[in-house]
């Protein structure tokens, strides 16, 4: 089944609620569908999604390992993006062919490392075996030429936008979205679109300084809020918290540096333990700093998290919000600044989010 | 002479020059005009401003002084309050009735510290004298009941405007612009407006955290790029470098704590003083933090700098163009972002930034 926007072509069609269900002359309904690609660094999932961000049906398949030195190898590169993109085109194709509902889908949403949403491209991702600037909407319409809209952008603008669309920031027109997990992204909504910057990469608050010259972060710079406030980060901090306090009692003295998660340290505070605790509270008083940093930039309406972190509940909310009040200039705080868990699943919240992009247009 | 819009009802008006211009049907030139009014510490400035950017008359008065503890009399805050309100009013007409062009008074924009945009109010401004949130373009427009448009912000999200209508800035569409002298002011222009946020606050990177519990900032916080990067910012960095190198041949060394001024940072400087030339280069990296972190919200299309510090041109310039390359995402680097010194003349500047507001309804 290739791409079903011609299937409506000679039907009478008007749009019903809100654009997203055709009905045609038949009184047949036909929905409006958008495909949503998340590609990481090990995994690439896929899926189709309504309007309401109900994943319809999805599939994955493992993301080409950069297993080689790629400055080395540019046809090995080409090879392997060729190879990606037509497993990708076939598994979405599948995908279309299994739904049973009248459709139409409406585009592709990207989400990926490095994308850059003006040229739809992917450049230079650290984690992508790919060399250089990479076509990959270009590249993926071959296959798909009919397909109306084709977007990428980083995976925090697209949790920006699925925010936006299928969750709790439908009725905003200027937030933050912070994504917390291996990394830590950042996507900012205002006056109708995410923010990509004059050159498209826009949105990569992770990267903000927050302590000068402190921890190497996975970029090569120093002191980021990534290196502080994402799963590995709060890890980095349980183990400053113990060699500082001595604190043989601790439970998190049990795990070695590569065995110790966030979860542990989760647990542990649970259980009343002091070092885990104070985990929480620094990267709250981290987190704040940065958080400032966005109040005093553009005072948006509110600021929602997404990710693993977050699932420690006011664990780690009521800190983050401590630290928000701390680093923040006092005439912010004249009114509650909202700081909120995102509304979408977190499961299928790559899907959303890159499918997002399509409804956007 | 009041308000001259009346002057122009019932003639045949085309707008020509970009609505600039105003013919009337007896081929007399009618120029629009805008009243700037910039409300600082210790001085009010107040000037006639033409669409080019032109003053073409200016006057001032005291901005009355925080003398008593304000808490204590809200009788002595209104009585100063009104006072104020009057003596600019008067002020404004009398430059009016000065003008020998036949003319028509599109607004007044001012810039005051604590402004509300949104809400034309200026709320507790640790600099000035009125208690809580004074309303000031209702007052003002009481005074000119006929005034199609009375706006207020902070000085430098109007420095910001400034550039956009008169200054280097013209044809962009998302800039940054800081103000660096006593203290540190940003203003962010971004889709046809500066950005005030939901609370008409916004733009205060002064007040972003650059040195975790560093320096005493003047709104009381700790760290603050103001306590940095203003004029008495480099002070400190001077004296902080004077007793870390114990650099006694310094000719820094003359000066006393209170003596010192970042003009004898920069004539050291320029005769080649070690000390001086590492507060530039430390200035421009704590400022590089600051601009990486407004890149990787915005990815702008350029930064202006305005203001004292500024006019050490290279000597500024250049360590802080290399800061922002230190702290910034290399992605952002693929392309040059230019950090651009204002356009706008320094002696008038703060009147034609506010001016501006007036010009971009």
């Amino acid at each position: 089944m290739e791409v079903p926007r011609s299937l409506a072509a000679g039907n009478f069609a008007c749009d019903l609620f809100l654009n997203q269900v055709l009905i045609t002359s038949k009184t047949h309904i036909m929905v409006k569908l958008s495909i949503g690609i998340d590609i990481g660094g090990t995994n690439t999932a896929i899926g189709v999604v309504d309007h309401e961000g109900k994943v319809l049906i999805e599939d994955s398949l493992p993301t080409p390992p950069k297993k080689y030195n790629p400055a080395a190898d540019k046809q090995v590169s080409d090879d392997l993006l060729n190879g990606f993109i037509s497993d990708i085109s076939k598994i979405v194709k599948s995908l279309i062919a299994k739904i049973d509902l009248k459709h139409e889908i409406v585009g592709i949403g990207i989400g990926a490392p490095n994308a850059n949403y003006n040229k739809g491209t992917i450049e230079d991702a650290p984690n992508l075996p790919f060399i250089g600037k990479v076509p990959f909407c270009e590249l993926l319409s071959e296959e798909f030429p009919d397909m109306p809209n084709i977007f990428i952008t980083n995976d925090a603008n697209a949790a920006a936008l699925g925010e936006k669309i299928y969750g709790g920031a439908r009725d905003m027109d200027n937030f933050m979205m912070f994504t917390l997990g291996t990394g830590v992204g950042s996507g900012l909504y205002y006056k109708g679109n995410v923010v990509y910057g004059v050159d498209g990469f826009a949105g990569e608050c992770g990267h903000n300084t927050i302590i000068a010259d402190g921890r190497l972060c996975g970029c090569g710079g120093r002191g980021h809020l990534e290196a502080y406030c994402s799963a590995p980060g709060m890890k980095r901090t349980a183990f400053e918290l113990l060699l500082r306090e001595n604190a043989e009692d601790s439970l998190l003295t049990a795990y070695s540096y590569k065995e110790m998660t966030a979860k542990h340290i989760y647990d542990a505070a649970v259980q009343g333990d002091k070092i885990a605790l104070e985990v929480f509270k620094l990267t709250g008083d981290y987190f704040g700093m940065a958080l400032a940093t966005t109040i005093h930039h553009f005072s948006p309406e509110a600021i929602f998290l997404f990710g693993g972190p977050v699932a420690a509940g006011e664990l780690i909310i009521k800190p983050i919000k401590d630290g928000l009040k701390k680093h923040t200039m006092p005439i912010f705080l004249k009114r509650d600044i909202p700081v909120l868990v995102s509304e979408l699943d977190m499961g299928h919240a790559a899907i959303l989010g890159a499918s997002a992009l399509v409804w956007n247009v």
